[in-house]
């Protein structure tokens, strides 16, 4: 069976964890990169890092970056008057040195990310979204124009947000073996991601779009419980924009796309065709893998 | 009293040490880049940093790197097929970072450099021979091309040496700062290191050469004991390039630059006028600080 997941970072790594654990079951995902930004001249991938760690099982406590990892590197930097409040760990940062040197030589970021891959015997196929820069610019209601990682990491995401933009996106093309893989699967499935934050910067790219859309089986989870964010700002940005909140929020920013969402045990209430879309209720609390397995499975019908 | 010194990496590194701790001078070290080489997309100055690192107490205890440091981030590196032979310390690569960083925004090293040297505290001044690129490049007797780091680190120095190039050097401007403080200087000291590797990059740069020939006072010092380097391949690229051996190699290697050469005491049997330049005997074994001072003191007749 093939499967394809949309994935921002944390949630939807957690959620390919577990789909990855299913047997006989072809996965690739297609992670976000409007969050890549370059910070001290390192090309920075959080959510393609988040996923590779995962996967491998060497992610950090939180959820990002590796388990064990020490900051030495980072602490030194502050000597030098670089702002180092996006916490750069000495393992974490040997990927960064490896993939900022081959990106440099002109390797595009989806061939680095393969190596990367194989070098954590990780057996599923991750792929960014696109090759070319697609960055999330976030504008705030005081009218600040922030970059993701200004936004997320440096004012902790505290800001309410007036609007959203993906810049590169219309020139953008889709990585190899994006489009392919969509329309070959069995299911896409959208990760329980910010659906704003880190699913619409994938679907910017228009024949990624484009191509869920004509998808007949593609399922969402939803990253709200009890119509909040488990973490991050998704519920706050579906709210801030306007789109909606709780699970009509979700379905809003899906509109067209999707035909299944998953939503928690504790939205039960929200179960049922809505808007020509199958709302379901699973559990979706998945930092443990088994847990996750188990929702993989129930989306998979297995 | 003004004194600059010409220095590589260690040995140098360890005369400045002892020059910056006589009061009442205005020291300006001139430092070797003909061993800069990027390695893993960062610009490394092994000599720079060397320098200022020994400067600042902070030196590691072979001389190179940082005092207590660790290498996770270099460890890390293999897993990704790099070649990391060249050990980068994580306090160590804060700073490759830093300089990288600022070199690809346009900075010129020497600004970098200052920074880098006020992050430490560090009084005396630290400039880089050149701004321009000078890389010291060993053709070996089997007629292999190497550069300085893969010579030295990845080879060891084991190669016996057949030529020896400084690409850059005829184009290279001397760094600004570097002319003016060896024309004001009351007694400009070459260091007791590598003469053909560390100083001959240095010099390479003609109006440094220049301004080097034109000084009445320019005291070198051997950095070899009873015709052994104390440490790397001085004495052999010495006798591999048909320079000389022992006290004549260093002599020949300066011929028509200094006025007074400083041998160990081992080699008291040299002293005295050669060539027009006057040998004079003194312990040169300056790895701990005071006697590295007392070398100061006495150069400087003190």
């Amino acid at each position: 069976m093939k499967v394809v997941e949309l994935s921002g970072g944390v949630g939807g790594a957690r959620m390919a964890r577990g789909l990855a654990a299913v047997h006989d079951i072809d996965l690739t995902v297609i992670v976000n990169v409007g969050d890549d930004l370059p910070t001290h001249g390192l090309h920075i991938a959080p959510d393609l890092d988040t996923m590779v760690y995962t996967l491998a099982g060497v992610q950090g406590p939180h959820g990002w970056g590796r388990s064990g990892d020490s900051f030495v590197t980072n602490s030194e930097l502050a000597r030098f008057g670089l702002n180092n409040d996006f916490k750069l760990g000495d393992l974490d940062l040997a990927l960064k040195i490896f993939r900022t040197l081959r990106l440099t030589e002109g390797s595009p970021l989806s061939e680095v990310t393969d190596t990367v891959r194989a070098s954590f015997d990780i057996r599923s196929s991750i792929i960014p979204a696109s090759d070319d820069p697609v960055r999330t610019v976030v504008t705030t209601d005081e009218g600040d124009v922030l970059s993701f990682q200004e936004y997320f990491v440096n004012r902790g995401h505290r800001d309410h947000v007036a609007s959203i933009e993906f810049e590169g996106a219309k020139t953008a093309r889709p990585a190899p073996g994006v489009i392919a893989a969509i329309e070959s699967a069995d299911t896409v499935i959208i990760g329980p991601s910010n659906p704003v934050m880190s699913i619409w910067p994938i679907l910017s790219v228009e024949p990624i779009r484009d191509a869920v859309r004509a998808h007949h089986r593609v399922v969402a989870i939803s990253p709200l419980i009890g119509g909040r964010a488990l973490r991050g700002p998704a519920d706050v940005v579906l709210s801030d924009l306007g789109i909606g909140v709780g699970t009509g929020g979700v379905l809003a920013a899906y509109q067209g796309l999707i035909e299944m969402l998953v939503v928690d045990s504790v939205d039960k209430a929200d179960t049922g065709t809505r808007e020509g879309v199958k709302v379901v209720a699973h559990e979706t609390l998945i930092s443990e893998p088994a847990k996750a397995e188990q929702l993989a499975r129930a989306i998979l019908g297995l």
